[in-house]
C-alpha cells in the first residue's frame, strides 16, 4: 500500500485524491491546500488528514507525494519531496518559469527519488495505439503529424498568469505527445497566437488560440492547434502520415443515435469536456506510477520529459512574441541524462 | 456495334436510350411506345427511328431487344423478340402476372436467344463487394440476411396494380439479390404488408410496406423490408452476418460535409432516391449484356433467375393474404435448365 | 438506505451486489445462492450475510429483494418475497415457464409490494434517446421497426433449457423494447430459428438464431433479429422508421483509433459484449428501483411488462415449432391492471 | 454556342477538351500542343481543328480560349487571347513566375476581356458547403482554419520547377480556397517544406511536402498542409472552427462497403487521388465561365484572385527559404481593382 501526501485539493487534485482513495494499491494519508475548507472535505471523504502546513505533508506518514496545486507552487513543493526522499508525482507542467522548474528537477535527479510528470493524455486509448502503429512500422516514416486540441470550457486569463501560460498550460501536453510519439526532439519551432474567444485575454497579455509548427530531424513537419472554444464538446484528435499509411487518434461521441429526417442525419457532439474524454487517463497514470515503485519500466513521463515540453513552451512563447522561428539546443536536456 | 430495339419511352426507356446511345459498342435503331411524342422526344435524340408498331421493333435492322415498357407488356414482347430471333433483354420482372411470364420465357429458351432480366441492383458496387465477401469465405458461413430498401417516392396503385404489385414490382429485385448473394433457394417464405403511407394503397388493395422472412436449405435466415417512404433519401442496404464476420452494403451519403455544434453533428442525407443510387448499373448492365454478346460469360440475371423472383413474389403475395408461410417448390425451375 | 437481500450469486448476482454496495441509497444485507462458496466470497467484499436457506433472505433485516439466481428458481422467490411484504426487483425473464411466471406475479400484485422486472436494456443511452424520438414525434408514425441483438458469446444449451430457451431468455429483452419503445402491443407474431452456430443446439432442441416478424395494430411492422455469434463484438441495434423520419440506435465501437493504409481504413471492434454495453444500466435500474421506492414514477419494467414479454416469446416458440403465426391476445394481461 | 479555342494537350487539356466538347453550350473549335499527334487525337474526338502556331488558337473563329498548357506558358497565352479580344479561361496558376504573371494580367485587365483563373476546387460540394456555413453565420466568427491536401500521386521535380514549385503548382489551390472561403487576405505567412517522399526533389531543389501557418486580420489562424504521398487515396479536407461551430468538408470514400471481423471494421480507401475527386469541377467551372459570358455574376476565380495566390505562394516560398514569417502588402493587388 503506497501512502501518498498530496498537494492540491482544487478541481483536480480532488479528482487525485479520490482516484488514491478507490485504487487497491494506494491509500490517502495527508493533504495540503491553502483552502483549509476544500481540503478537509477531501480529507473526510478519504480518511485522510489535513496538513497545516505544506512540509507536513512529506512527512514519515507518507511514501509519495501527488503535486496537484497551482503550477506556481510547484517547484517548491517538487523540492521538498525529493529534499525529504519521497517519490514523487507532479502534474504538468513542471513549473510556469522554467528557471524554477529546471532547479527543482535538478535537486530531484541529485536527490535520486522515484518521479514522474503527470502527462496524463498518454493513457488516451486512442494516442497508445496510435503510438504503438508508429513503433511497429505500420505507418512507415512519418512525414508529417496533426494535433488539435480544443476544449469547451476556457482557462482564465488569471490562471494562464500564474501557469506561464497557454503554452505552458495547455499546450506542454502536446509538446510531450509529440515527441512521445514520434520519439524524437524537434530542431525548430514557430508559433503563432492570438486572443479570439473574449478581450479579456489580450487584455491580460495572454492567448486563448494557438498554433505551432515544428520540424523534426526527419525532416517531418508538426503542427499544433490549442484553442479555449468548441460548441460541439471536446476536441481532441492526433494524426500521423507517414509513408505507409495514416493513424488517426479520433475524437468520442458522447453517445451513438443518429437520427435522419428531411434536413439530413443528425448526431451527438463529442464528450463535453476534457476531463469526461481524460478521466481514466488519471487512474492509469497513478497504476502506473506504482507499477513503477514496485519494479516496472517508467511509462509516465520523466522530469526531463517534462522539461523538453517546458523547453518546448518556452520556444512557442519566444517565436510568438518575437516573430520569427526559435532553433531547439537540446544539449543542457541531454546532459541531464534521463 | 449492337443496334438496339427499345420496346418503352417513359422513364426508364429514356434512360436505358440515353445509355445505348452513349455507349460506344450499342446504337438506337428503333424504339416504340403507345406515347409517340415521347418516342419522337427520345429518337431525335439518339438517331433512332420511331416503330408505328410493336412488331417494327424486331425487325432487321436490330440486332437486340431491350424492353422497358409497362410491366403487363412485358411477356408479349418478350415472345415477339425470341420469335424473330433477337438477342433480349427485358427490364424486371418479366411480368406481373407469372404464368404469361412462365410462357413467355419458355418460348424465349426454345428459340434459343441470348437473353437476360435487368436486375440492375447486382452491378451496385458495394453489393458486388458484398458478394466477393460470402463468394471468397472471408464471412464464413452465412447465418443471417438483412435487406432493407425503401424509396423516398412512391410508386402509385395504380402502377403497382398492372404490374403485380409491390412483390413482383420491387421485392423481386431483393429476392434476386438474396438468392445471388447467397448463392442458395429457399425453402420457405412469410410475409407481412400494409398500406402505411397513404390511404390509397389499401383503397387499391395494395400494400406500399413489406417484411418478408426466408428460410435458407443452411438453416440461414434472411429478412427483407421493402417500403416506399423516407424523408432522408435513399435507404438501400444489405447485410450478411456469417460465422466469420458481418459484410454491410451500406448507403450513400448525398455528400461528405459535416456541421458541428451546441445540437450536435450533423451530415447530409443519403442520395435523393434510388435512380441516384442505381444509375450507373444500368450502363453496367448493359455492358455485361455486350460482353455477353461477344462472348464472356453472362452475369446479368437470366430468365431463369427472373422467374425465380417471380416464384418467391407469388410465395410471398400468398402468403400476405393467406397468413401462412409458403413452402417453396423448386421442380419446375430447376428443370428449366439455366 | 435500502438495504436489500439478494437471490443469486452467479454472474450477474455478482454484479447485482457490487452494484448494491456501491451505491450511496443502497446495502446488501443478505444473501443465498445454493453455491455458498460463490455467496461467501460476494458477501465478504459487501459486508453482507449469507443465508442457509432461502426463506431467509426475506428476513427482518430486508426491505427489498433483489431476483437474480437461476431462471427457474424465480417464480418462488417473487412469491416468498411478496408474501414477505418485501419491495421486489426480479431480474428477467420473471420464470422459463409462463404459467408459475402468471401465477407469481399474481400473487405478487395481490399483495401490493412494490416490483420490476430488470429489462435493464431500456437505460441504454442511444435506446433511451430513441425513445424520446419516438414519443416527442420527431419520427412520425412508426412504420417499421428492426431490432438486432447479437452476443459474441454463446447461451449454454442447457441454460436455455432450464431458461425457457431463447426466446424467453434474450428476446424478451427485445419484446419488452419493441412494445416500450413503440408504446403498443402487437396483434401477431410469427418466428424462425435455428441452431446454427452449433451441433449442440439441435441436440438440445434448442436455437440460437431466431427471426420474429410482428405486427401492430397501427399495421406497423416490427423484425427481431437474436443471434449467439459475432466475431466483431457486440452488435445490438434498434431503428424506428417513421413517417417524418428514421431514428437508430447504434452499436458502440472499442475505440476511436483509424489505421488507412493501402488496404483501406481500419477500425476497432465494437465493445467486446453485452456486459460492456449494458453494465452502466444495472446501476441506472437500480436507482430508477430506489427512486420508485421513494416515490418517483416507475421507470423499470412493471411485472405485466413482464408477462407481456413471456407472452410475446410463447407465441414465437409456438409459431416456431408450429409454422405458423400466432394471434396474440392481451384480454387476460389487460385484466391485470398495472 | 461558345467557340473555344485550347492550347494545351496534356492531361488536363485532354480533360478540358472532352469538357468542352460535350457541353451543349459549348464547342471546341481549335487547338494547339507542341505535341501534334497529341492534340490531334483529341481534335479527331472533338471535331476540332488543329493549330499550326499558337496563335492561330485566338482566330475569328473562336469567341474564348482555355489556356491549359505547361505552367510558363501561361503568361504569353493569356496575353495573345487578351489582345485578340478573347474572353479567356486560363488554368491556375497564372504562371510559375509572378513578375510575367503580373504583366500578363495588367495587359488583360486593360484590354477588358472577360476573363477567370480556373481554381476548380471552389466547385467541390464540400467546399461550397462550407462557404455558405460560413457566409450564412452558422459557424460564427471563423477562429482556426485547417487544410489539408495530400494526393497519392507525386508531381515530377521538372514539372515543379518549371511551373513555379509545390507553392504555385498544388499550393495556390488552397491559397484561393482560404481567401475564399474567409473572404479575406492573410496579413503574415510562415512556412516549412521538405523534400520527404524521394530524394530527387532535394537534388532538384524542390519540396514535396509543406507546411504553411496564415495569420488574418481578424486574429483568425489558417494552417495548410500539402504533400504528396499518400497510401489510402486522396485526401483533401478542410475545416473551419469559428465561434458557433465546426465545419469540415471531408474526405471521399471510394464505397461504402464494411467488412468487420475479429480484426475490427474494415472499409475502403478513399477515391484514388484528385481527379477522381474533382472531375466534375472541371465541367462545373466551365458551365460557370458560360453563365459569365451569359450576364450571370463571376463564380470563378478573377485574374486579381489569380495574382492574389501567387503573392502568397511567392511569400511562401520567402519563408521557406529565409526562414522567417513574411508580411503581406495588398497595396498592389487593391489597386488592380477586381
Amino acid at each position: 500500500m503506497v501512502r501518498f501526501g498530496l498537494f492540491g485539493a482544487g478541481f483536480i487534485g480532488e479528482a487525485h485524491a479520490a482516484n488514491i482513495h478507490a485504487n487497491r494499491r494506494t491509500a490517502l494519508a495527508v493533504l495540503y491546500d491553502p483552502d483549509k475548507a476544500r481540503a478537509e472535505a477531501i480529507a473526510g471523504r478519504c480518511g485522510a488528514t489535513v496538513a497545516e502546513r505544506p512540509e507536513d505533508v512529506v512527512g514519515p506518514s507518507v511514501d509519495a507525494v501527488l503535486i496537484a496545486s497551482a503550477t506556481d507552487a510547484h517547484a517548491d513543493q517538487l523540492t521538498m519531496a525529493a529534499r525529504a526522499g519521497k517519490a514523487v508525482l507532479c502534474e504538468k507542467p513542471i513549473h510556469g518559469d522554467s528557471v524554477q522548474a529546471w532547479a527543482a528537477v535538478e535537486t530531484a535527479l541529485a536527490a535520486g527519488v522515484p518521479s514522474a510528470v503527470g502527462f496524463n493524455r498518454r493513457y488516451a486509448h486512442e494516442h497508445g495505439l496510435l503510438r504503438r502503429a508508429v513503433a511497429d512500422g505500420r505507418l512507415g516514416a512519418p512525414e508529417a503529424m496533426h494535433i488539435i486540441a480544443r476544449t469547451a470550457k476556457a482557462q482564465s486569463p488569471e490562471y494562464l498568469r500564474i501557469s506561464g501560460g497557454l503554452f505552458h498550460v495547455s499546450m506542454t501536453h502536446y509538446f510531450d505527445l509529440a515527441c512521445w510519439l514520434l520519439g524524437d526532439l524537434p530542431t525548430e519551432i514557430f508559433a503563432y497566437g492570438g486572443g479570439l474567444t473574449d478581450p479579456v485575454y489580450a487584455a491580460a497579455d495572454q492567448v486563448d488560440t494557438a498554433m505551432v509548427l515544428m520540424k523534426m530531424p526527419s525532416g517531418a513537419l508538426v503542427h499544433i492547434e490549442n484553442g479555449f472554444r468548441t460548441t460541439y464538446g471536446y476536441d481532441e484528435r492526433i494524426e500521423i502520415i507517414g509513408a505507409a499509411g495514416l493513424g488517426e487518434s479520433g475524437r468520442i461521441p458522447l453517445n451513438h443515435f443518429r437520427l435522419s429526417n428531411a434536413e439530413g442525419r443528425h448526431e451527438s457532439r463529442y464528450v463535453p469536456d476534457w476531463f469526461e474524454r481524460m478521466e481514466h487517463t488519471y487512474m492509469d497514470e497513478l497504476d502506473a506510477f506504482v507499477d513503477m515503485l514496485e519494479g516496472a519500466p517508467q511509462t509516465n513521463a520523466t522530469l526531463a520529459d517534462g522539461l523538453r515540453a517546458q523547453v518546448l513552451a518556452d520556444a512557442a512563447q519566444a517565436s510568438m512574441v518575437e516573430g520569427r522561428p526559435a532553433h531547439l539546443d537540446w544539449t543542457r536536456l541531454t546532459a541531464l541524462g534521463k
